[in-house]
């Protein structure tokens, strides 16, 4: 197969925008990979375009890849939306990734992009719950928030562990995003504060959720071969993979661990050709604390119920061996639903590239990042490797 | 490129169907796939899966993919949802076919679906809606109606032709689709009949405009050396190729002609190596009647404003030298948004193997089909040869 590489990257500002619009916030991300970008980039040759996002409030549900490809001056290329809820993003670079692969373009565009803050939170709680299977568990009432909590309960059971390590996660998050100028939630916080914010979905609490933001972000794909006329460090997509699930998770073998991440890891590994001990930064799915948890054990980070003893290491802090989320991570640096796969692609290009400012993690060469849809009815990875 | 085949395909009946769910109708399809398929099925051959639809209505917009794949029993195998509003079951097929030719499998499933009829007409205008351009033409009061009417009216005074050619359109496909067990109209119509239905936008009236249906559509995309393996009589996908235009037809250079249509077909013959007069067969994008008359240009069919002379000679009925849409088109054979683009792949798959019965056309070899998103904004041509 053909190898891809990420050659330019950028994204808006994540938070609370409630006067721009989905395009201005896809402009936005767009400006800031071309200000970044060490060579200038002709739009002329991005021969492709795919789009994530949920389109959450519907306000333009259909065909926004035309409506932003055309937006920004792109010419009549193949372009098209893709979705799986909180991972469309990462479908989206990985339907680019694919693209490029098959020959069929040299240079495709993913973009992932969300305008969450305009609704009502109970309209949010909708949006969020065509997500999840609306037959068994959006008509009964279930949350995202309470479906994680169901994990996380379950987690804390098997494991014998006290809400204490979700809240190190969150703290961590925060740690990390208070050094992110993009981040939504830009604000450390401490452990206690953490353990005692007033409960979501029990044992999950407000700190153990990440917010509802707007936000956009892109990234250009090109072929490996090609990616030195864009750049001077492209950052090799050396490894790629995605799974999926049932929606419910009553037709699920287990709800500590995510099916769809594991497959989704065993297959980005594999084509990498790298084990989980390689990975020396990473950008995961922690919508909710509970599931950045999940996913050091789903991606074979430590074995299972070995999360708790990576936390207490601070093995995932910026300062450990495996730094994971530097950026902030959904939790602070906000999920705006569509865009955060793309972002995470924009982190690790930064982290490789050596771009990443106060939160750099030293001499990483070898990077990952994880995109879950929903509560684990898709997943998708990547390893990228500096080139 | 690795070039790739359909080896099944198969759809639900299209129409209204209040008590058949989502799920429902996509297994429907699937068994109608599997009932037809000359070498039995093995569902864990499936490696990928991509489904379109626009989740009209929003009961199970979020991660529709897995939703499905899961419940007919496909593995935990990388799914999406791809969009492009009316054109999501043709962008499902598309990335179907570039998964395959990329290496990242060897067999995919394409599905489209969609469930129109549980909502009132006016929140299906709604529901359309979110498929143009929201801040310049649905807040605006324009329907897809009524941006087809204005297509229409200046194609009409451009090429000084009458209403009658519209008709003849609707005429043509209610003939064809007459003859098809899963057509939503499935009853012929005069032309007298045509001309004095009611207004629906004028010039458009309700026999210019498709029916909104509930329905799905399936088919398996294998790469073309291991194709009989599923078949004895495979489809390879000769060409294909897709384009993209601005949302609001303020911003094109012209409205009786689609330019993401012109580019889709230029890049498909050119990767079939065929001409436009080398097509002995073709579903087109009719959503209205004055759609089938631009696509008989774009496509190359006839020059422009040659379309009346083509009606006029009977060129394209199912007697005619070049027969579009033996189906019934969305015109008759009904219009399930994402279900479209992939049963329009149906049909010409059932061409090509010489199975479409009362309406097969004679010793067809090779086949196009074209799927339009909305009002242009994207769109995508594939050319089909019997291998």
């Amino acid at each position: 197969m053909r190898k891809a590489a990420i050659v330019a990257a950028g994204q808006s500002a994540f938070g609370e925008f409630p006067k721009k619009s989905i395009k201005e916030l896809f402009v936005e991300a767009y400006r800031d990979m071309l200000g970044a970008a060490d060579v200038p980039l002709d739009p002329r040759r991005v021969q492709a375009a795919y789009v994530g996002s949920l389109g959450v409030g519907g306000f333009q549900l259909g065909q926004i890849a035309p409506l932003l490809t055309t937006y920004i001056g792109l010419g009549p290329i193949p372009v098209a939306r893709v979705e799986n809820a909180c991972a469309s993003g990462g479908f989206a670079l990985y339907q680019a990734v694919l693209a490029v692969a098959s020959g069929a373009c040299d240079v495709a565009l993913a973009a992932g992009v969300e305008k969450m803050r305009d609704l009502s939170s109970s309209k949010t709680r909708y949006w969020l719950g065509v997500s999840g299977d609306t037959e068994y568990e959006r008509l009964a009432g279930l949350t995202f928030a309470g479906i994680y909590a169901l994990m996380a309960s379950r987690y804390m059971h098997e494991h014998r562990v006290g809400k204490k390590y979700l809240s190190m996660v969150a703290v961590k998050n925060h740690e990390n995003g208070a050094r992110n100028p993009k981040a939504h939630l830009r604000r450390k916080i401490a452990l206690e504060e953490a353990m005692k914010a007033p409960d979501v979905a029990h044992p999950l609490n407000l700190y153990d959720c990440s917010p509802t933001s707007d936000g956009a972000a892109v990234a250009i794909v090109a072929a490996a071969e090609l990616a030195r006329e864009f750049t001077a460090k492209p950052v090799e997509i050396a490894g790629f993979g995605a799974g999926s699930d049932h929606l419910a998770i009553h037709d699920r073998e287990t709800i500590t661990s995510l099916r769809a991440s594991v497959e989704a890891a065993k297959k980005a590994y594999e084509m990498a050709g790298i084990s989980p001990a390689d990975v020396q930064v990473a950008e995961v799915h922690d919508c909710f604390t509970i599931a950045e948890i999940l996913a050091y054990e789903d991606l074979g980070f430590c074995p299972a119920g070995g999360a708790p003893r990576l936390l207490d290491e601070g093995a995932t802090t910026l300062q450990g061996r495996l730094p994971v989320n530097p950026s902030g991570g959904l939790k602070s640096k906000g999920h705006p639903l569509g865009a955060t796969g793309v972002a995470q692609a924009v982190e690790i290009f930064r982290q490789l590239r050596g771009e990443a400012k106060e939160r750099q993690v030293k001499d990483a060469e070898i990077g990952l990042s994880h995109n879950v849809g929903g509560s684990g009815g898709s997943a998708v990875v990547f390893v990228y490797r500096a080139m």
